[in-house]
């Protein structure tokens, strides 16, 4: 039998009207602002009032460094939450919401795999609630007022060299990555050097994801810096008198958004930075949220837990007071035989060596989730080429290091195939303490700050800073950043900043080559190597296979 | 007391729940995707459903040419459909959805205006359903393959000093006129000369208004010209295998959009191109859905009625086979007077002769809507600063020459303010048959037609021709869209083509500038000077002064 696409299973759901999900949480329709039959925001009101409510345990799922071989870190959040829903927990699963252009790319959809999906699938995808439009559009605003300031007399002295704001499209489109803006005659502008960015890699994304409400928003919008000008000061949004438009172009996308998996779990869905320039997780209101109507909520972070886990837990944590109760630490026996040196194509046959030689990595990961206090749980997201002898392997590898273990089967079986994950993550929450804590404190450096996860969580000797980046940081804390916590812009594959070195690699220092503050976000971004924010098509798109019927049935997206 | 602005009106409506406003034209909550409360899609299967029903009387309103007095056309549309309603009959409103990027610069919002308003007017104003962005998206994924495609080894020989297709963004930024692209290293793209549009200008706005479902809309989109490729040959989208992602992306933007007037009158808002490079109407399958649900159907078209009224009845009609039964005409005494040599300052005191002087250009409207066969309506907008004896003048001008007239003061009164205008409506379409033709043959040849209109609406001697101009049409002709109908793009501040040309200018010809053929949207576009299809923002633009409350009451948008 063909094994069935993910869009075959999830247009072959039978979806409840999201009045339905919503009533499981006692939420009345007054609250919901419908986008079609299957999607609503949250109004501002609900959003309030469950602010007091008391809070509900926060699990957190990463996974070890991605590999060619996948991992499956959604697929395993949508499967434990329909476990947890099934064992009788009322369960809210807190996700981010996917980009636009990477679907007409190569990257597949993000709402999960397999009978572990959010649905609608083809909306989340594609448009959702408009909300990265939104982003967008204010994106753009601010470059439109910012352009238009320089056009109409420059009146803050606005050096053109030094203009940091980019502007923003949820495209894949690498021709608009460098460009020269403003030529043409004296009404078109002031021509200068520009660049896009792909929308969630804008600074607006990041600060709609950190924001309590729309006064905090507000705040954070008015902090952006834009440019520098002839006096080498920081010119703002708020000079740019932007805020208030810019807010009101967010007034709906600020609130979190409800849709279901296919098993009617209620999924939060808000919010989807970048996890390298920013820090890439669903937004704080999403989470606080979901924890104010849930016994247990559910949500991951973004790459490998080296990136995702520390940014959830050093910044979305530190800015919003969250807590995590557990860490899902999710691997595959095949992610972890690659990590040990096999080939992709050689993946499927047994090989305890190699799987002996590559769970290094998921050992690190391990020992970084626990500097934080949180308690562990691994599991495997099952392959039908893993081996007995290897899962028990991996199992007991895991024991010894004092987590708990469960095999994940939520791809072939949904909820039913994530039950064993969930009663271990169950009677951790039951038996172990969270003693969360970030791994630096506010006052250190921004260089001691940047050391401290280079050393205690990528496993480096120390750090290098080149001569541009230490002016850049000095000038920082110069400005006034000093206590910002660290964004590290760092490859996804590796726990280094050398994407070819798997496992675990020692005896190597990170270069951090440049830095930047996202002020209004409210972290300082290092950069170890150039990171691409704007992506581009391949040879044969995604785009090509995609179509849509008479009846606006979409076939093709995967 | 204070002049409450259009916002406060607006926000202090008590809006019904869109459910109970489609509950009055039989719509059942099955047929509705809801946006929030106030705003719903209706559904593909209930288009489809009602496409065969018993049509109502379809009338549309227009103007004289715009002047800075302002006319209320969009203001008139609701009044006169609140008025129908009044008096017991089941009306339904069909417009333009307004363009986001203007609202932030000078313009104000677009619609209407007092206490002839549809609501929600800030979502209407901002994102609204999200349609103008999934056409931006679309546009630009286009874009996007285009430029993939020369990336990538350029297959089709695309001509990259010849390509057509322009980037497109709904916000006014002028910085994006001209710019290039490509910039950086192999991968970052091939360096090329490109453009933004606003999203209205794009040929995608004016598909979706014309298509009349899916299948038409993909075959339209397949048909786009984007580029000439090294043999002087048209590249289309069709070629770059876009047509399917784009549709997609488009699957809930074809549908067309519910709301309410102040006085709970049904207004489908769907689609909004420009009027001079575009037809300037709301799609034809929010006409023919309001149509088939209303005894009445009132709608508009842009600008004054020599661009807007013109392409109504030439393109839209055409294309579609709507008949209207009765045409609208709005003045008002001050644009008639300003129209006589009077300046603004001075609009406000009487002045016959100047009425008198001025009037040529209502005369010349009303003709020309005769000559499509149209029986016409005059209706005034009244000022508080109109005298008796001006009004009179105005309707014995109208009577003389075979038109109803009618005073409207429904920016004052809303619908009970139209009820004068309503019932000369009425009058006309029980009396008088509608016997409406195109005012030209499919077969012309392309300069016959711009010929026709030329001298038959606008009252020119002839065209000329630039040479450019010929050979454009010729290569157009040659590559088979001849029996192409013609898309002005004049200015609208005159019925000639110089915009200081008031009244009813005579003795002169217009010359056409350039040509070129919009094959998916079906028509060839005439130039006869400049337009600019990516507005600009003023010294102080409307942006500064907008903003939005912790509950997200937006404030300065007006």
């Amino acid at each position: 039998m063909a094994v069935k696409s993910d869009i075959e299973i999830a247009q072959e759901a039978k979806m409840l009207h999201i009045r339905e999900v919503a009533e499981k949480l006692g939420i009345s329709e007054d609250d919901l602002e419908y986008y079609g039959k299957y999607k609503a925001k949250l109004s501002e009101d609900y959003i309030k009032r469950v602010k007091t409510n008391k809070k509900g345990k926060l699990i957190l799922v990463t996974a070890i460094n991605p590999t060619p071989a996948g991992e499956g870190k959604t697929t395993t959040s949508v499967g434990l939450g329909d476990a947890l829903s099934r064992l009788g927990y009322k369960t809210v699963i807190a996700l981010r919401e996917p980009s636009l252009g990477p679907c007409f790319g190569i990257k597949g959809g993000a709402a999960g795999g397999g009978y572990a999906q959010v649905v609608p699938m083809e909306d989340l995808n594609l448009h959702f609630t408009g909300d990265f439009h939104a982003i967008t559009s204010a994106n753009n605003l601010l470059a439109a007022l910012l352009d238009n300031h320089i056009q109409q007399g420059n009146e803050l002295g606005i050096d053109t060299r030094q203009i940091i704001w980019k502007r923003a499209e949820d495209m894949n489109d690498r021709a608009l990555r460098n460009i020269v803006v403003g030529l043409g005659a004296k009404a078109d502008g002031v021509p200068r050097e520009d660049h896009f960015v792909i929308t969630v890699a804008s600074e607006i994304m990041a600060i709609l994801c950190l924001a309590s409400d729309m006064d905090d928003l507000k705040k954070r919008l008015s902090r952006i810096i834009v440019a520098y000008n002839y006096n080498g000061e920081p010119v703002t949004a708020g000079d740019l008198k932007a805020v208030g438009s810019m807010a009101a172009l967010l007034k709906d996308a600020i609130k979190p958004n409800l849709v279901q998996t296919l098993e009617h779990t209620p999924v939060i869905v808000h919010g989807g930075p970048f996890a390298n320039i920013a820090h890439g997780c669903n937004s704080v209101r999403a989470t606080e949220t979901a924890l104010g109507i849930s016994d247990i909520t559910v949500t991951e972070a973004g790459f490998g837990a080296d990136l995702g886990a520390e940014k959830f837990l050093d910044i979305k944590c530190r800015i919003s007071g969250l807590k995590p109760d557990a860490v899902v630490l999710v691997a595959t026996v095949r992610a972890l035989k690659y990590n040990g040196g096999i080939p992709k194509a050689e993946l499927g046959a047994e090989n305890l060596d190699a799987l002996k030689k590559g769970i290094v990595n998921l050992e690190k990961h391990i020992e970084n989730i626990q500097q934080y206090g949180v308690p562990v749980v691994v599991t495997l997201n099952s392959f039908i080429t893993d081996t007995d002898a290897e899962t028990e392997f991996v199992k007991k590898f895991c024991e010894e290091r004092g987590c708990k273990f469960a095999l994940s089967e939520v791809w072939a079986k949904g909820g039913e195939g994530g039950e064993a994950l969930a009663k271990e993550v169950l009677d951790t929450i039951n038996t172990k303490p969270s003693n969360y804590a970030p791994i630096y404190a506010d006052d250190l450096s921004l260089k001691e700050k940047i050391e401290t996860i280079a050393t205690r969580i990528y496993g480096a000797d120390g750090v290098n800073f080149t001569p541009a980046a230490s002016r850049q940081l000095s000038k920082i804390e110069d400005m006034g950043f000093k206590n910002l916590p660290v964004c590290m812009a760092k490859t996804q594959y590796s726990l280094s900043d050398d994407p070819s070195l798997l496992g675990r690699p020692s005896n190597y220092k990170i270069t951090v080559r440049e830095a930047y503050v996202s002020a209004g976000a409210g972290f300082v971004v290092a950069l170890t190597g150039s990171i691409v924010t704007m992506p581009g098509l391949p040879k044969h798109p995604a785009a090509f296979d995609i179509d849509v019927d008479a009846d606006g049935r979409i076939t093709g997206l995967f």
